[in-house]
């Protein structure tokens, strides 16, 4: 997953936007040594994801706190089902509090979205994968949770892939310029995936050496065509419009791979609450 | 809304996230001589909020990049409505692109929630708030989202205003105590806002002096009861567990506010693309 | 006080400043082996006021230096007393001596300050606030001196209270106005405070329904007729102008409130040595 | 002075501390297109060091201010006089003028009492320096505030100049060794300070080469016998406990050099304030 | 290449390494006023690369200084060519001067050696490759000198190319597993790299479906029989202990590529020197 | 050395360039608790510089790695000895080994050419001392690696040393007043040097009281008049095209330094490399 470095880098900011010049409440009231212990749980049917995100939020605030996780990334939990407990100065619990739910929520959140799409498309073989529709500052985190919900990472950003788009074709002159210009300036490790709309640019695509095509916004008849044109010869990934209800038949077409933006850009927070022991 | 130094530094962070070492295929393609012309145009019926902040991220990458918007923050748009254009460089433009995107849908799909309760709430004279169950990182962008949709924002962290909670109660032994230990050490502008579970706590709460009162989960026959018995003493927020489908029931309460993590911790992107001119 | 994340900030900044490359002199000749005791002596009469700051400048150096206080903030000390010792490697010690004193004697004589201001006012139920008129770089830990010193805060800054002073009135046309953008734009937790400048404004505030009306460099005399006009419907502050010598006759005037930049922006450094044993 | 660099950092870093997540008084009233008009006037005798700073912190917010100066840094301003004047959108001005002040009062305020001992010490040829008891992060403004005030900068960290003090001297095992192992280890470049305690070091320091010898806290009489005895063989600085009381009757010692801490750790605020125009 | 915003910071932490609290001497003597102008001249036979990084300095520390190129990046300059003139405030480009010739004689050095193995292996369709040996911080800089030299850049980092080795594949339990392990993990668009020692090792790496092998540290023929073995099912890298005197016996394996950490591990600087008109 | 807030900075800032958003190989098939033993071996003659640099790589990745060095930094080890050995966490070793390599390499490539030029000017009492022309950003480390192989160094940056060159002395209006102007604007504890380019120059420079003198580009038989016409008088600098070759002539023209800037620009990183223990 993310960096130690960077997470903790993305954990000190999170936690001075909240805090600030400080929690005028609690540096009112408490001393920091008032005990506490703090029961997380789940009010929902959710996938769990990025428990040692939200650990580090505690730890990163107060070493000493202890805390203890009754479930791993990737299992499911039901309503009512305690996730962890934390325990130690309530101060320190107090100011994490929001900022580690905030960030486990959304990853929790984003797992459970994906884990839908990925028993949608069970037994077809296809693969649903994440994109570039992510919060910003948090994209580390949320491919981490697509995959702990069952899904693949596409690229994780301009520098690590190769996406060919219209534009670049114009600009180029055709497919075939498009992808002779780029093998010749990136890294031989990464490869050449285009973007095509019809089966004509389908052609071309193969011509060109594409390692892997993507089919954007076709109709999953002209997918299937399109499929069985490539017959092996590349990867196919199918994008655009992917929802719940047609994830299935998409995947039916027998392409390699669903692209689905709605995983990380509108998947809702799961609900999850931290209680205080009576 | 969000500072300006805050602002640069935030898009400076998300355009690094997105190009790291660099573009690989538009650097292999394109010399950043090439024009382009991009469409902004939305797929939904939407609340346009971010316009500053989707323009300043083109020219963070460019400032030659020419934006003209169409539409002003907390305008509604619907669906096929062209939002804004961009041109100018190509290169800059694809460049930007995704984090503009990212950041606007995010902005637009929190002002359209907000909107929704806002209507719902109509005519009750009560005002929607947002919480701090906001995005890490982005939390100014999605409290101006809300205030653009028709909302209004509570505290903007743990800094800027006092909640008086269970835990602070129990830790100070009472609600008077915790009342008083908090107006001797808080800046006197700022009010003391003390959270309640029943009729009981509400009356210690108006005896200890807070400032306002916030019934958490209770029933809205309750919420009637604590309004008559606060009688304009105090104001009042109602808060947990607040939809779409009960928010006017909430609303006929005769709370002054109700708050609504919903608002931005699930809402979903608003559909928006950017689009070349063919 | 400030919240630890900053601190650890501020004090890595301010080491840096004045180590910068390296300390020519010590690495020259020390090897850090070498153990050193410093003592911390107080040449004069103070309030003291950062203990803990102090010694994190001295542990974000070396953590295992040993740092043994012995007055807490808010504790008066007089000429010769031993405030804290510090032992572990002399060259850590050297290091960090300048900065640790730098922030330690700023703190400790604001507090002395300030506490002299609260020591004048004393009996009169008045509050001595500080203000913005801070060092850039150090306002919370200048504000928790003045707090530790028996004064209280001000806002911290313009982002957790509202101030409406002349052009703002002028901007809006007249102070109703003004307060009414503010009520519909702020967070409900916030109080509104507006500046005057004489009765007729005094009557405008309260009709506007200020919490709080600040007199800006109004006589003593004016200042009566305002309280007695306010009458317990607004709180008010006293601003401009306070001196040691005129402190007390405002304080006379029934204000709650009265400002001093002075405590920040004009205290003499506390006259405090640290020295090696002998 | 300040490379633009680190007093573009520093300036940035001092708005966001008074700035926040956003001025909630300013933001809710203005537009940002309401003209203003400010002028900055003396309220006392003071010598005026930062102008370009000042300057820069208006710039910095908003670099279509425009900014007059009427006085050139190191000019002597009376009680009244008009300093600058800065006109442009009174949004930005107001947002960036507390900020401003408190860097330009800081640094006139410098200036002012560095005027004064240079004024006392007139006529004998010493020199007043400065210190490292500076305000942690302001070291550069405030030495240039220094030379500006007509005193000079003693060494501006750890980094850029050598001073042997007691505990390097034990350390090392004389004040010969001492000064022997700095020299192998420091660039050629940089004189060697020691600090010396009585006659018998300063024959020890002068035998051991040493550039410059400081007179740690001596009285004026044993002053004048370590000139006659140093007799140019060495540059000769008078340290610790000097005031404008005793300041001529140290430089009359001959004495080359006086450093003075309290221009920079005790100089109060410049009485300076912005107005605008009615 | 790199991208702007990293481009910036970078010269950012240049310029203020080399000038920290300020150049003594150029602002002791020079107002900023006074116009200079200087001549870039190489003093060998090189390739120019870097010339938009060197243009960049010069602007970064003063963005109206002129600065014009006669070499492009790529082309080869001989001894006493004038590569660049920069004119303006001599002061400015006194202070900009060491970092701007410090960064760029060393991206002028990489593709200086880079061209000479380029050459060496001309005709052969081998393509000289970059490796991960870079200097701390100047990576992206590099690489771009190394692709200017008429290189090819290998992964840029550990994030954005797959290369499993001995250890890899020792954890994993063979080279099939270690394989499996990693296609199940990482973003489609990224190939398979598979490091081995002999040709067992090569069959297994073709048997688990390697994208690309590297010969790590083989004989020539031993390589020979490697790339008759492969016959076109994988890319083909050889590696280790690549100087001028053996590439082109490499190259004649008929390898895809040979990486080379010397380009950037151990190329001179190219001299250029920066005169000033007489 | 350079201190450990920069060090820790340095490092960062290094990690993260190679490790980005993850390292893809090694988190797709070591969990991170799989042991391991690393050996560090010198493959050619060289002296260690940066052992410390070396160790502090592993543990800012991991702090629990076992660190342990066979030889100092300053000593010359051979072909085939063992300079270290790193064990604990696979994974860990991985992930920082290529940042430590590059770090290490590169200090003791200086160290020992360095080491070479020390030892050519043997017995003439020469100092060697190193330049500005380091890599940018690693300044410190360089002259660290510089002083460990026998040589010294020269000013850190433009900040604490006062270098007066052709520029400035047109600026000024000769050399004498180029030095007043210095004299009266820099700290005192700092050396003025003068680079004169003939004798004429050299008696100016001796005239103003320049404390070092420095020979630009002279010729052997010059630079010998220049120090006998010095005679003492000054410290004495030659500079401008050293090498090994003709290092020791001009040690024997009696300078009291020879400044090479190759030893940090052109030194060819040592041959050292870490392998896993069968």
């Amino acid at each position: 997953m993310i960096s130690d470095i960077r997470l903790k880098e993305l954990i000190r900011t999170a936690l001075d936007e909240d805090i600030g010049s400080g929690d005028l409440t609690t540096s009112a009231i408490l001393t920091g040594d008032e005990p506490g212990v703090a029961r997380v749980i789940s009010k929902g049917e959710i996938i769990v994801a990025g428990i040692a995100v939200f650990r580090e939020v505690f730890h990163a605030l107060e070493s000493s706190l202890r805390f203890e996780a009754y479930f791993c990334d990737g299992q499911p939990a039901g309503k009512g089902d305690l996730l962890a407990c934390i325990s130690g100065s309530l101060k320190s619990i107090l100011l994490a509090e929001r900022v580690a739910l905030n960030l486990f929520q959304r990853m929790c959140g984003i797992a459970t979205v994906t884990h839908k799409y990925v028993e949608e498309a069970k037994g077809t073989g296809v693969r649903i994968l994440d994109t570039r529709k992510t919060t910003p500052g948090l994209r580390s985190l949320e491919k981490y949770a697509v995959k702990t919900g069952g899904g693949f990472n596409h690229r994780f950003g301009l520098y690590d892939g190769v996406m060919i788009k219209d534009n670049h074709i114009t600009a180029a002159g055709g497919i075939l310029r498009a992808v002779r210009k780029v093998v010749g300036n990136v890294p031989p490790t990464v490869k050449i995936e285009v973007e095509v709309k019809n089966l004509q640019e389908v052609e071309e695509a193969l011509a060109a050496g594409a390692d892997i095509i993507m089919l954007d916004n076709m109709g999953t008849d002209e997918m299937k065509k399109a499929v069985s044109l490539i017959n092996g010869r590349a990867l196919v990934e199918a994008s655009g419009n992917v929802t719940l209800s047609n994830v299935k038949r998409i995947a039916e077409t027998d392409v390699d791979f669903i692209s689905v933006g709605a995983l990380t850009h509108s998947a809702p927070a799961a609900d999850i609450s931290l209680v205080f022991r009576d």
